[in-house]
């Protein structure tokens, strides 16, 4: 546990080091989506309490079936992750992944997961100029160099999305090589899953999360849709009870849950957020289709000084510094609502002009 | 999940199978303490519900503190696991063990763990006519094959507990040898863990749950306390955010928690049971140091059968046909409550006697 990369949603720190209470902190460094309901859940979670006494079913066949049905798909054709996070270092080990292709940049975890199973990675960068756009056809250059690639679909933390005929374009040239497509954030957009395809690509895994979209990250569920086959492999390497009895029970619950409004509300903050950040001078906003924004700070600044300054005020941004492919000065907010964001295009205000 | 093994706590078939309600079940067959206050649990659970919200700390920093605490250990001495089962799976992956000594019967997921990860295991069967007491020096005439033993104390599903200076004594002898002691039930006896050993000996692991003696095998948490350079190189091959928050937040409330009332009750029932089980004909009981009771059936009957009909009667027992180095017609019950072991005591009467 000495070894983790560093995220967003570390308000531990905070606490820490500043004494800040737990519920004193605006977090927009983790993208989890603020517009649900958290009575709801909570009652959710209270009405299943039972659960926790017992094992859950070391198959999660209910769960399983569930998702199955929403994706009309075969319950075989899913896996429960403890979070999508333990799939994507279980994906690698299983398929003995050697030679992967990451754009960045992207989420960091799928580099330290191949690396970790001694996999080599190629990594082609996406430009700042073109808004980080990921151009998908750039891999059949390199045909004979991968035998997977791992794509988040839109992309985190540019928030770039790929359409999805052009993902399958290439599928089609590509029906040996695994495709892993994390759609962790495809939820806040209007954009359709690939799940629809993977009977017809053996090779193509869809990635995704009760995390985002649901505000639950304390209680790790995540989820792999693909062919009975790839699963069968990826379940060889699993252990029993990975998912704990709350978790399971309340993804049953929600899977089917109309999110239509909360998207609506997202989309409006969305558009409030993006309004007042591009006309501000030395501010470089990124508008991409998730619930997030990547913002480059143009100014000549402190930018780690910046960073704490916002912490002092106890708001919590994802400090993109660490980030692969990424040039400096760049961080990531979450689409909250709007008397935090207001408050924290005040604070960046006040602290990027009034210095 | 399609490759995972038997265990006890799979209420799930009979419900499926029969149509019995969850709450209606009487799960001997999953190690469950049953004397704790649910009540009081699920309460503690409930005021700590908006973690559910939060992503945890990716470093378990304040629940490995209070571990260690309360072993007079550092928290870098201290690994938190999604149950033990977890860190089962981890460690002959990241310590790359290639050839490890289970004695048998023991728990059957060391072998799935050890294999998975390609190394080799040599078997060392305990015998029926000693009570499956496990000689540890036996493994002395090996040193030059193994690099790790696997070893549950008090062991899974025979109860045979090793006495520490045993081990002790062992552990001198064999300095480089990974050492992982589970004492997942060394709660339920009066005897000391080896953690305060883990100082002198480097290459000794200890792996620990609250998933036993705490009633919370739905909320998922385990750890493992051992050298700091061990640990360190087990940490580098974690996922961030492995334990759910709920289960953490637990956990820190119920380590210090007073076990004494509860262990005497344990023991006054499994009293109750040896009692009325060892004048039975034709039925073996092995009086271990656990929570549960290995017994052999050894009258002329049906044994699938008869497991059959104690699942009618909406009791479940522990089938331990698939234990390997366990003979034929052995079956585990875990110690439950009066009104229940009485249950479980009547029926089995009727049906090995009165057919």
């Amino acid at each position: 546990m000495e070894k983790l990369l560093k995220h967003g949603g570390n308000i531990y720190e905070l606490i820490e080091k500043y004494g800040f209470e737990k519920e004193k902190i605006i977090d927009f460094s983790s993208n989890v989506n603020v517009f649900f309901d958290f009575e709801k859940i909570k009652n959710m979670i209270i009405s299943s309490i039972e659960n926790i006494f017992f094992y859950p079913d070391s198959q999660y066949k209910k769960t399983r079936e569930k998702i199955a049905e929403k994706f009309s798909v075969s319950y075989k054709n899913v896996i429960l992750g403890n979070g999508s996070i333990e799939l994507i270092y279980l994906i690698p080990k299983a398929l003995k992944l050697k030679k992967s292709i990451i754009f960045i940049p992207t989420f960091s975890e799928y580099e330290r997961s191949i690396k970790l199973n001694g996999g080599k990675i190629l990594f082609l960068k996406t430009k700042e100029e073109d808004n980080f756009e990921i151009r998908i056809d750039e891999i059949l250059k390199y045909k004979s160099f991968f035998d997977s690639i791992f794509l988040c679909n839109p992309n985190n933390p540019t928030g770039f999305y790929i359409e999805k005929e052009k993902i399958i374009e290439i599928l089609k040239k590509n029906r040996d090589e695994i495709f892993l497509i994390d759609e962790a954030f495809i939820d806040f957009t209007e954009k359709e899953s690939l799940v629809s395809e993977i009977k017809k690509y053996k090779n193509l895994l869809i990635l995704r999360t009760f995390t985002k979209i649901f505000p639950i990250p304390g209680l790790r569920i995540g989820y792999l849709i693909g062919d009975k086959n790839l699963t069968k492999i990826i379940s060889k390497y699993m252990y029993p009870w990975n998912i704990n009895s709350l978790a399971e029970n309340i993804a049953q619950k929600l899977i089917d849950f109309e999110l239509k409004e909360i998207k609506k509300r997202i989309k409006e903050e969305k558009e409030y957020i993006y309004r007042n950040l591009k006309i501000l001078q030395g501010v470089k906003v990124f508008n991409g289709e998730a619930n997030f924004f990547l913002i480059k700070i143009e100014r000549d600044i402190n930018f780690k000084f910046f960073i704490e300054k916002l912490k002092l005020k106890g708001i919590l941004v994802r400090d993109c510094s660490n980030i692969k492919g990424l040039g400096r000065n760049f961080i990531r907010i979450c689409v909250r609502k709007r008397n935090e964001n207001e408050k924290f295009l005040n604070e960046l205000k006040c602290l990027l002009y009034q210095q």
